[in-house]
C-alpha cells in the first residue's frame, strides 16, 4: 500500500502511512480477493474494497492499542507510542471514515456500494461490541467457554466473513453463495483465533518469533484459561485462577502449563480447531469444490499456521 | 432521541445514550430537517438522516473532549470523565459507524444511501484534517487570519454545509440547490463559529451560562486572538503573544481585553460575521426567496444569537 496518495496535514496522514506499512499478513484483503476471484478473472476493480478492509483493520488496531496500552505492534512501536495518544485516537477515526469511503468507490462501478457499506456498518458495530465485551471479560473470573467464543466470534470472525461476503457482492455472486462465504468465514476466524492463543501457548518461539506464553504473562484470559478454568472442579478452579494471576505477578509460567498438561488443552484446542475447519466447508456444501480450491488451502494453511 | 433501541454490551452503548441525552441545540439535523423540508412537506423520512448527522457531532465531541482532555460539555461530565478514557473512543467509533448506517438506511428508500454516505465520508474526512489542523495551530504563535478561518471551515463548517445538502438530495433537490445549500451553510457555519469566538470575549456570562474569556484563561487562540495578532507591529505582538500567555498563568483576562479595545475587535468581528451572512445569502441567489425565509431567519438567530 506505499505510494498512495495520502493527505494533509502531515500529522494526521503520517500515522496512516505508518500502521499501513507495518506490514502484517494482509489476511482480510486477500479474503476479500479471493472471494472476489472466484467469480471474476480481473481483481483490479476489487482492490478499493480490498484496501477498505484493510483500512478497517489497522483502524481497530491503533484503538486497540491505545485501550490495551500496548507498547508494540508487528515488533515496531504502536502509533500512540511513536506519534502521540491523540494522533492515534484522530487518525483511527479518518482510517474508519477512509474504510467507508473506499468500499462507496468500489461499489459505484455496479451500483452495490451502499449494500457493501451496510453490510460493513453492521460488522463494525459488532466488532466494537466483541471489543468492549473483550474489555468486559478481563473483569470476570469465569467467563464460559461460550461467552469467550461470542466474543471472539464479534471481534476477529466477523470481518473475516465479512471481507469475503463484500468479494463476493463486488463480484456480482449469488446472494446464496456470499451467505455461505460469510459463513464460511466466520468459522474460519474462529479457528484462526483459536490458533492465535493455542501458539501464544505451545507455539514455537523461533517459529512464532513471541514470548511463550505471553497471554499467561500479561493475565489475559485466552482460549486455554477459560477451557482449563471451566473443566476444573470449583476449588481447582479457585487455584488454577490464582496461579494465573501469580504467572503474571511473577513472570514465570510453568505452574499455569503443567494445569494445562494436566487437561489435555493443547489437543482438545487443536481438536476445537479441526472441528471449525470441518464447519466451514460444510458451509460450502452447495458450491463447486473445484473452484474453492485455492481458498481452502488458503484458510487451512492460516488455521493450522505455525507461526 | 430518548427511548430509541441501544444494543449490548450496556459498556458501550450507555455513554452513547448519554452523550445522546446531554442536549444540545441539535443545529445539524434541524438544518438538514429544514432543508428537506423545502422540497417534501412531510419530514419523516429524513429523520434517520437528521440522527446521522447529529450521532457524527456527538461522535466528534466524544473524541475531541479526550484530546482536549475537557472536564465539562454543556454543563456536564464529559464522557472520558464520567466513564473511562476507553469508553470514550471505543463509544465514539460506534456512534461514527451508526451514522453511516444511519445515512444507508435513510437513503435505502429512493437509492441515495451511496450518494449520501459518499458526501458524508469526505466530508468527515475534511472535519478530521479540521480538528488535526486546530491542534498543530495552538502549536504556532503566529498564524494568519486565513489559516485560522480554513481551520474552522473544515472543523465546522463543513458539517453545517453537508447537513443542508444531505438533506436537500434525500428530498431529490435538483443538485444546483444541493450545490447552493452546502455552500450556504458554509458561510452559516463560519459566521456561527466567529460568533462562539466573539461570545467568549465579549458576550454576557449571564446569557451565555459560560465563564468570561474561557478561550484566553485557557490559552486558546480564537478569532479575537488571531485578528489581533495579525493587526499588531511585530514588536506589540510579541507583548500581545505574552500578555495572552500570562493571561491564563494569572487566570485575568484584563490585559487582554485593553488590547482588543484598542484595535475595535469588536466591531471588526460583527461586522466579518455580517460579511458571512451575506455571503451565505448571496449562495441562494436563484433560490426561490419566499421558499427560504424559515430556514434564513433560522440561521440569522443562530449567527447572531447572544448565548
Amino acid at each position: 500500500m506505499a505510494h498512495q496518495p495520502y493527505g494533509s496535514p502531515d500529522s494526521l496522514y503520517e500515522p496512516i502511512r505508518y500502521i499501513n506499512e507495518l506490514g502484517g499478513k494482509r489476511i482480510r484483503p486477500i479474503l476479500l480477493l479471493m472471494a472476489y476471484n472466484l467469480y471474476q478473472e480481473d481483481v483490479t476493480p476489487a482492490l478499493p474494497a480490498a484496501m477498505a478492509v484493510e483500512y478497517f483493520h489497522n483502524f481497530s488496531l491503533m484503538h486497540d492499542d491505545i485501550m490495551d496500552e500496548a507498547p508494540l505492534r508487528r515488533g515496531k512501536e504502536t502509533v500512540h507510542q511513536k506519534f502521540s495518544r491523540n494522533a492515534a485516537i484522530l487518525s483511527g477515526d479518518a482510517m474508519l471514515i477512509r474504510c467507508f469511503e473506499l468500499l462507496l468507490q468500489a461499489g459505484e462501478r455496479n451500483g452495490v456500494g451502499a449494500q457493501l457499506s451496510i453490510l460493513m456498518s453492521k460488522a463494525s458495530l459488532e466488532i466494537c461490541e466483541g471489543q468492549q465485551m473483550d474489555m468486559d471479560f478481563e473483569k470476570i473470573e469465569s467467563p464460559t467457554e461460550a461467552e469467550y467464543l461470542e466474543v471472539i466470534r464479534k471481534k476477529t470472525s466477523c470481518l473475516f466473513g465479512v471481507s469475503l461476503e463484500l468479494g463476493a457482492i463486488l463480484a456480482g455472486a449469488p446472494e446464496m453463495d456470499c451467505r455461505a462465504l460469510y459463513s464460511f468465514g466466520e468459522y474460519i476466524g474462529l479457528g484462526f483465533q483459536i490458533q492465535d492463543d493455542y501458539l501464544d501457548v505451545f507455539g514455537e518461539t523461533v517459529l512464532t518469533g513471541k514470548q511463550k506464553g505471553g497471554d499467561i504473562l500479561q493475565g489475559k484470559k485466552n482460549f486455554p484459561y477459560v477451557h482449563t478454568y471451566n473443566k476444573l472442579s470449583p476449588p481447582d478452579r479457585k487455584e488454577f485462577a490464582h496461579q494465573y494471576t501469580l504467572a503474571a505477578h511473577h513472570q514465570e509460567i510453568d505452574h499455569v502449563l503443567s494445569f494445562y498438561e494436566n487437561q489435555n488443552v493443547a489437543s482438545y484446542v487443536l481438536k476445537k480447531q479441526k472441528d471449525y475447519l470441518h464447519q466451514a466447508m460444510n458451509a460450502l456444501e452447495g458450491m463447486d469444490p473445484e473452484k474453492m480450491n485455492g481458498l481452502v488451502s488458503f484458510v487451512q494453511s492460516l488455521v493450522q499456521r505455525e507461526f
